[in-house]
């Protein structure tokens, strides 16, 4: 029978594989904080806890047969002693310790892959001399803990880092140039435990205060370019040993290709692969991790773009104006069921078109009549 | 904020309404005859009764703003009733009615509408009197109930019918020569209560012991047999004042075309829409029932293939071997979570190729390895 799945986390990456598991009849069991979160009504079953109660991560493994995650909030020491007594867990503990930053930019930059210039700071002074070698301004981020641009700062100086944001031993700052960017890029591939890959197109990423905003695929870049960031992350993948979706998102400088963040698990940059590709992110998410051999990784439309429906400033919400979003040919509106809070990320909107840069005007014209939005000029 | 829906049955069309339902964030609600029927996995609300009990119907209506169907066997008189009393219910008791094959035949014919030359029979006479006229071999069919082949009879005379089956005036048949076909096309047409369509790309159908076994998406005829089949579905649907999905299943004889039968709902025959059209027949089944805007019924391939999962004579589950159907590559599998019976529908593959032959064979490979069945040559 085919193997049940458990999710620690019920937000709409669990609601989007939720539905391609309703597909393929596996069963998953969702690690919820609360009733009602996107995951919770999808059929899966709910167990209620927290990500960081290392009691209700075991109570999920003993119910599953492959533990995975629609987030990265979960201790990896955890992980480590579920998979020494016998529990699968994937992605791994090994891998997962690649979303903390100091991590990744450290482990990567030994193994030879192009990584920005950066320093791992646990005091203050650290955060004084990278100012002084790389200023004036410097970012400096949060190594774990951070999402969606939290935890991310410019610097001139200390005096720019909120005090509770300082570098300690235990909450240590990645310090990094203020890199001068060409585009924003994302590369997501599907592999399995055979060490089998499916690598989606490349696609650029239009990042909005921290949030990855918008996504156009294919990306507007040489061939030659999008080669070697296939090659790049799919070399990353292997040196991790990701199972399922990893996301490689890249920097692209005047030096050329810099890995900026890794994520082990369906991407906000992938949304588009549910309309775009021949298998979406979430189905081959599921397939990896359960050790199914992968889906086509292939484009399905000559150009693809997704755009977030984040929540409007005066509190309303979109889901009361969908009518209006359908109207709009080719865009495919998707919510998330999320109450309606400024900012909040309460659903996407995939087009497809011709090219990409008239998908992603149709993707945003159905956001802004979910969210009296308009598209940045 | 978005309808709430009632669907009357929670079989594996309600299943794929509800996976539609999730991302547009539509609340469900299903009338289940049992726990475990496949929509009741999928986060829909779940209302145990049966689809025969009016006192049922009204509860179901009564916790949503519309009502609609995964079946036609529902009473339309008591559909009347809702409506009379202010419920929403699409498509309407009138639509429904057109499930009754006598009903069907004598509105269309009488409208107008190429029909086979039949006869409504409620008497052994009657069936006599055909024979004779149409012989030496009839096709009688009872006029409600029947589905996937049950119902349907090629007889010589009376005593080729069961007992159970003979005609009355409570369970007519309706009778129609034998006829030669070329082949069998089914046409799917979205509509709204505004009169709005979406007209899928017309299908060649091949059945098996009268169950809708394979589509091949486009069909492959001439444009001009293609145009005058969406013209007359699309009359039809207008005619018959559709709301939702309508499937319209033509016979080609060498008169032309023939209408066969009509389904107020998601069919079997547009399967093949979740990957093959820019908007799957459970999307715009939804859209049409809550008034909302159509999504476009564009073709995405160049040719897309469905066949049907039925359960193997041995009574194996076609579940446990899901690893081997995921390695056919572009083959997109569809599982219903339901017990495996022999020959019961338990899922279906949809495949996209270049041409309709390649795309059924590679479907055919995915379901050779879930039943062992091979494509009939």
């Amino acid at each position: 029978m085919a193997p049940r799945v458990g999710i620690v986390g019920a937000g709409q990456l669990a609601q989007m594989m939720a539905q391609s598991a309703i597909s393929l009849a596996l069963e998953l069991v969702v690690l919820a904080e609360a009733d009602g979160e996107p995951a919770t009504r999808t059929g899966a079953e709910v167990l209620l806890g927290s990500a960081d109660d290392p009691d209700a991560l075991r109570r999920l493994a003993e119910r599953v047969d492959v533990v995975t995650f629609d987030h990265e909030q979960v201790d990896p020491a955890t992980l480590d002693a579920l998979d020494a007594d016998g529990h699968v867990v994937r992605p791994s503990g090994t891998v997962l310790r690649f979303s903390d930053k100091a991590h990744q930019r450290t482990h990567l930059g030994a193994a030879g892959f192009p990584v920005p210039a950066f320093a791992v700071a646990t005091d203050d002074a650290a955060v004084e001399a990278f100012v002084h070698a790389h200023g004036p301004r410097i970012v400096a981020k949060a190594a774990t803990g951070g999402y969606d641009g939290y935890g991310v700062f410019v610097i001139a100086g200390l005096d720019d880092l909120p005090a509770d944001a300082r570098p300690t031993i235990e909450r240590p700052l990645v310090l990094e140039p203020l890199l001068t960017l060409e585009r924003e890029l994302s590369v997501l591939i599907a592999r399995n435990p055979s060490g089998d890959h499916a690598t989606y197109a490349v696609v650029d990423t239009i990042q909005r205060d921290g949030i990855c905003n918008e996504t156009m695929a294919p990306a507007h870049i040489p061939a030659e370019l999008a080669d070697e960031a296939c090659a790049l992350a799919t070399a990353i993948a292997d040196e991790v040993g990701s199972t399922g979706m990893l996301a490689v998102e890249l920097f692209v400088t005047a030096d050329g290709l810099l890995v900026n963040e890794l994520a082990p698990r369906p991407h906000n940059s992938g949304h588009w692969t549910i309309e775009g590709a021949a298998t979406s992110q979430f189905e081959n998410h599921l397939r990896g991790v359960c050790d199914l051999p992968l889906g086509s990784a292939e484009l399905r439309a000559p150009a693809v773009a997704t755009v977030n429906v984040l929540g409007p400033a005066d509190g309303s919400d979109p889901r009361h104006r969908l009518a209006d979003a359908l109207a709009v040919r080719d865009a495919h509106v998707h919510l998330y069921g999320k109450g309606a809070r400024p900012g909040r990320k309460l659903g996407h909107v995939t087009a497809t078109a011709a090219d990409p840069d008239a998908a992603l005007d149709r993707a945003w014209q159905a956001v802004e009549r979910l969210t009296g939005e308009t598209r940045p000029s």
